[in-house]
């Protein structure tokens, strides 16, 4: 047997997420029915972590074992013959003793698209969050830099999440503005569940001036998922790049 | 009556092309549709010209007569409220006196877009071209360069096309690169029928080493579509902009 790893992408509009579910396709059975065809052997995938329905990958890790005879290079092409055209496996490749690709992970990155103008976007309608009104960049710049460093997230996390430490630490979090195009980027530890989506929510509140710049700093202290903001629509959300202890997924997939 | 002009964006992934059809949804149709719901009144919609079935557009011109008193400005909003998200109109506003969307168009620039790389993309599967190999883009940039100016096309209009007069002129002619991704901007006074696609055709030729630089050479001067390459994937092909006296749709729709 040998461990195999996957960078996939994938456009998250036509999936139930990430993890096999009761109900809707995952991106994960499709997946694992393409190895098991080109295998003629089950495995499962072990990826970085789940996303949500409608969450998008340009760079989600897994791993497989197989007895397979298959090149570990060739997976890539092998899988993208046999898949829909909405998941594209970026690379695969051997991975080394013991690697796990959710147990590993040294950091992830995450960025939300937001279209800033009167009309949306007839491309990006199941990958970017429209909003119409005035966002004050300046204050939600200020807002994401409150939430660099570690912090404990707990206002920041899905209510039904039952995640006891929810201590994390914040790399990068920046909004970056190309004309009417607006990413948060975000870059951390680990994320709560929807953690990313609840940041945004909550910096797009006072960007709108519905809350103060001090609502941020409220739910960091108080730890009350009530003090947060909404959580933002999953199809502006793009898992971007995971960082293991020597394989980095920026070295094969380019983030423009 | 009043005339009205419209910036419309639509994903070409989904429709039978602009004009409607005896078979599959036109985005013409579409709209004539949604106007007809709004004012109570058929109306036709002429634009700036056709495009084919599944070429997209940033910025397709067209204008329509109606007697409604819904204020100009507003009917891109009332639009897009009904309209499919695969449509957006980006502006609406009056036209001046006389303006027609087809005959008084001075220049239209085309935008096709590739992906070259071992892998295609997940999201861009309906609107970019996918090319595994080796591409030699300085001999594409030369041939790009032959194009620029007045010439006779008729080795680059497709074979049913029964035009008579195939001379038109390239203001922009070039090939950029952005990591995995190439663009083919494109300007001209008209274009024949197919034309931006047969281009691309030709030049992706040469760019693969199939054909040399003299190829597109000897079909401009053979006049005959034998002599010039396929016809690219419409899925590539985007309408970005287009430029009438005292009316530009780049002041209007943003090219990235």
């Amino acid at each position: 047997m040998k461990r195999i790893r996957l960078i996939i992408a994938y456009d998250g509009a036509g999936y139930a997420g990430w993890q096999t579910q009761p109900n809707g396709t995952a991106v994960q059975e499709v997946l694992e029915a393409e190895l098991a065809k080109l295998t003629g052997a089950r495995a499962v995938l072990h990826a970085s972590g789940r996303t949500d329905a409608g969450v998008h990958a340009l760079a989600q890790v897994a791993h497989f074992d197989t007895a397979s005879r298959i090149p570990p290079e060739k997976f890539a092409y092998a899988l993208n013959a046999g898949l829909p055209g909405d998941i594209r496996v970026q690379y695969s490749g051997l991975a080394p003793e013991g690697f796990h690709a959710r147990f590993d992970v040294v950091k992830k990155h995450y960025r939300y698209h937001i279209v800033n103008a009167p009309h949306g976007d007839a491309f990006l309608r199941d990958r970017a969050l429209h909003v119409h009104g005035t966002l004050d960049l300046p204050a939600m710049r200020q807002a994401a830099r409150l939430l660099l460093g570690e912090h404990d997230f707990a206002a920041f996390k899905a209510a039904n999440s039952r995640v006891k430490d929810t201590r994390r630490t914040l790399y990068v979090s920046e909004w970056r503005q190309e004309g009417r195009h607006l990413y948060y980027d975000v870059a951390g530890s680990g994320f709560l569940y929807n953690m990313a989506r609840i940041l945004v929510g909550t910096m797009l509140r006072i960007g709108l001036g519905f809350d103060g710049q001090e609502s941020l700093a409220a739910a960091l202290t108080g730890k009350d998922r009530a003090l947060a903001g909404p959580t933002a629509p999953a199809k502006g959300l793009t898992l971007t790049r995971v960082e293991y202890p020597g394989f980095d997924t920026a070295d094969y997939v380019e983030i423009l």
